[in-house]
């Protein structure tokens, strides 16, 4: 029986990687030109760094549920499910989610200007919609909506965004210091850009971590550098373990610029206390490491003893200024409640650094002429949303609260689910988008992996995929305590599906502890 | 009467660099935080490859310009002219021209769908850009305007692209070829970041060249290897000097991976010859480079003895299929009659790469997650606008009829007034948005540049600025034959102020030549 079971598992994910190959993601004529390429462009002469470079949230698992999705599209019923449910990446819209009214409105009425002129206008849009285009075309250069901006972003957008920070954190912001970016990922890479030369150079991560930090790092060609945070105390963060591995790195020759913290976490789902978030300032100013502040999920938080407190904040509370403390918070119109993924809007935040290192950032952001004007406004309007007495206030907060709710009540049953499970432990959602459940897998689990070279929850997630069509991403994509076995699961899925979930992750896990079982 | 012009000029000069130092980008904190910063990041530890590259379209002279305009609205009448004239970068809609209406109509309505459930809709939208913009919903996964696409892109709107180009080119294009960028300037940064290793790595491109190309190369920490295109020929692209730049680059012991071509000439107006491309292609293919086709201009063409090709379709009618040649075609929409900079819409085709290589270039794709969606419903839309027997065929041809012809006579008169300017000779714009006209400096002008250490043709330039408002960029900044100067202006400013530039342009240079003639 347990041999049959290892046999099957071997079978199913030596099919899962011949498929990843033999349907590369492009047209039919590259298998062709493989074979008799006479080309000097070979996975032996490109840039090493991207042949390093992994990204799993968009990895082989993903394109592993593409392909079976074309299958169900082809030939319905040759699954043991109906649909594959995407629960590998933060992408709420892709699962049901409806944008916010009130942000769709005003962003078509600057699409499409000509529409504030017309009469009919006012049965199609709320009044503070059209109040708000006007406002935000006033604020553009020319009303023209379809002009590259300044590089850093339309600066009337800016000045909002700024004081939506400074209403938010009770301390001033500086449209100067906003970079608006096509979401967060751009201005995360362009920060590597800027402080990586080589594998000498290393950036404190957490692990676990979202894999966009350490692709970057590797694609900028410099070192990563883990600490790994507490998941006995709920993915606390220990200065402790930060300061260990800072001075490990630093034995080794590598010169640390600059410590990643995501909070809300991704993965891991913990809101940070202000008290541990004073220690990672302190600490940061003492060692001069450049605070590097993932706060993209501040609107995500699911717990009333937590709240989000940005660390400009926090720095700027214990009395910190511009001098003592690099700071630079990544923001995203892509998470919150809105999830206004596809829309590419993000904002990042750049204190502490000296002018002439400002003007590197500024000429990098030059290059790219400037983030796309959608995004900018969403971007805008996220920090502004209506306030009370606005027409749309009411829509707008029941939209809101409704999906900040529902997500709270998912987070709740799928960690539910996760603790009931044989062998799984997991911690509370505090916030962001994700559950981390930790799965300890049986030892002949861990050896049908090993049989197939894949790693034991690589090896789990895709057998929970082919088993129920629901996709996760293995914990080995963000690193983990070695010999401990995690999958990132979103709490996403639309709640009339949950359910549904439910029962099917159940009876999988069920059957795989019953096929592994010692 | 000579010493006080060149003293004056050296002041000028001065001013304008101590400005630029004085008054950086960024906020007033900044200079505190330069003046006593304990932080160990400094311009010495950062990326010597962010250090040197530059970007001269977006450089020194624009900075002084925005800062000229500042103090034009602070104080009206303080400088020789009411408004600064953006003639340095490719920016069409923020020098007046409107959006095409049919696009702004579809874009308004895919942003807010339930628009399409209301009767006053009909009144405000064409029938076609509502038909359109259901279509283009049912190509999007759960019509989810707001979710992260496929990260090539939606891929019904890759289909609709590909069967555009089908059409333009009589060749098939592939959807899985198709990759849909935030603009071309990504496309690039990627395929740079796929095919370069270090300095030893080098990519062939034209001087005179778009500087995007040249700060992405050291960006990447690669080798811009040089051919120079010949004035004399109206910017002809000769095969000859290219096989002896390669071959000078190979004995030098650079591996050269790629040749740019642009076309539409930028910032040179010239369109190749289907003659030319063929050669081209024979020398690619021959010598095994990767043939990178900047077609961002191919709507942009002016006269009527010339078309434009894709290099797509010059080396598929050659008979050369995917076995035969790399070859990438980046496009864009923010160039063309529409000229939607704003929204961040580009699409690269990818062809005659092996399978492994191009997992490669997915890879690095899923990393930066997706293009925005709006800028993909454009990029859809240029390659599929309205068609004879549509509601708004008419308005739609009209517009984008007005906006090309009013391009070409703009073009033509700009031309003509360089051409009657002491010592100026310019090429015709047979495309794209530039003129780039030679300018014989005085050797006296060129002393007085020396001497405040400046490039004669910025010197010009920022001369030019000051007197006129008028914003140009120096040859200098995309490279040139060595002792020769020229300016690229664009043929962007609103037809109804054109013939003041002209005068003021003219009335200028008179002037300068007088203050400097030998």
């Amino acid at each position: 029986m347990r041999r049959f079971a290892a046999d099957r598992a071997k079978k199913l994910v030596l099919s899962f990687q011949r498929s990843l190959y033999s349907q590369p993601p492009f047209s039919s004529c590259a298998a062709a030109a493989m074979s008799s390429n006479p080309l000097p462009v070979t996975v032996d002469t490109i840039n090493a760094e991207v042949l390093k470079c992994e990204y799993a949230v968009r990895g082989e698992i993903v394109t592993h549920a593409q392909r079976l999705q074309q299958e169900l599209q082809a030939k319905p019923g040759s699954h043991p499910f109906d649909e594959i449910l995407y629960c590998n990446f933060g992408n709420p819209q892709s699962l049901g989610q409806q944008p916010i009214t009130f942000f769709r409105e005003v962003l078509a009425l600057c699409d499409h200007p000509s529409l504030l002129d017309r009469d009919e206008t006012h049965a199609l849009f709320s009044s503070d919609s059209i109040e708000r285009a006007w406002q935000i075309l006033d604020q553009i250069p020319d009303r023209a909506t379809g002009a590259y901006s300044h590089c850093q972003g339309v600066k009337g957008l800016r000045d909002s965004i700024a004081a939506g920070i400074a209403a938010r954190d009770g301390f001033h912001a500086n449209a100067d210091d906003l970079f608006l970016t096509d979401g967060a990922s751009p201005a995360v890479h362009m920060m590597m850009q800027l402080l990586l030369r080589s594998e000498k150079d290393g950036i404190l991560c957490p692990i676990p971590q979202y894999p966009l930090y350490s692709a970057s790092i590797t694609l900028h060609g410099g070192t990563l550098v883990p600490y790994y945070l507490n998941e006995a105390t709920g993915w606390g963060l220990e200065i402790s373990e930060v300061k260990k591995q800072l001075e490990a790195a630093q034995s080794k020759g590598i010169a640390v610029w600059a410590l990643v913290v995501i909070n809300p976490g991704n993965p891991t789902g913990q809101v940070l206390t202000e008290d541990n978030q004073r220690e990672i300032v302190d600490f940061c100013k003492k060692e001069g490491l450049v605070l590097l502040a993932d706060e993209v999920y501040q609107e995500n938080v699911y717990v009333d003893n937590k709240k989000f407190n940005s660390f400009k904040k926090i720095s700027r509370s214990m009395g910190y200024g511009e001098e003592d403390i690099a700071l630079v918070s990544f923001q995203s119109i892509s998470k919150g409640y809105h999830g206004e993924c596809g829309k590419r809007g993000g904002c990042m935040e750049v204190c502490g650094f000296s002018a002439d290192v400002r003007e590197q950032i500024y000429k990098i952001a030059t290059v790219n002429a400037c983030s796309n004007i959608s995004g900018q406004i969403l971007a805008g309007l996220v920090m502004n949303p209506p306030k009370a007495g606005d027409e749309s206030f009411e829509s707008y907060s029941a939209e809101r609260d409704g999906i900040l709710s529902s997500l709270a009540r998912r987070a709740k049953t799928l960690e539910d689910t996760f603790k009931s499970l044989e062998g799984v432990s997991c911690n509370k959602a505090e916030g962001a988008m994700y559950l981390f459940p930790r799965i300890d897998l049986p030892q002949k689990a861990i050896e049908a992996a090993a049989a197939v070279k894949t790693a034991p929850d690589a090896f789990y997630a895709l057998r929970l995929l082919d088993a129920t069509g629901i996709v996760v991403v293995p914990g080995s994509g963000f690193g983990q305590v070695p010999g401990t076995w995690h999958i990132r699961c979103t709490i996403l899925p639309p709640e009339d599906k949950i359910p549904a979930i439910v029962t099917r992750l159940t009876a999988f896990h069920e059957s795989f502890m019953a096929e592994f079982r010692e």
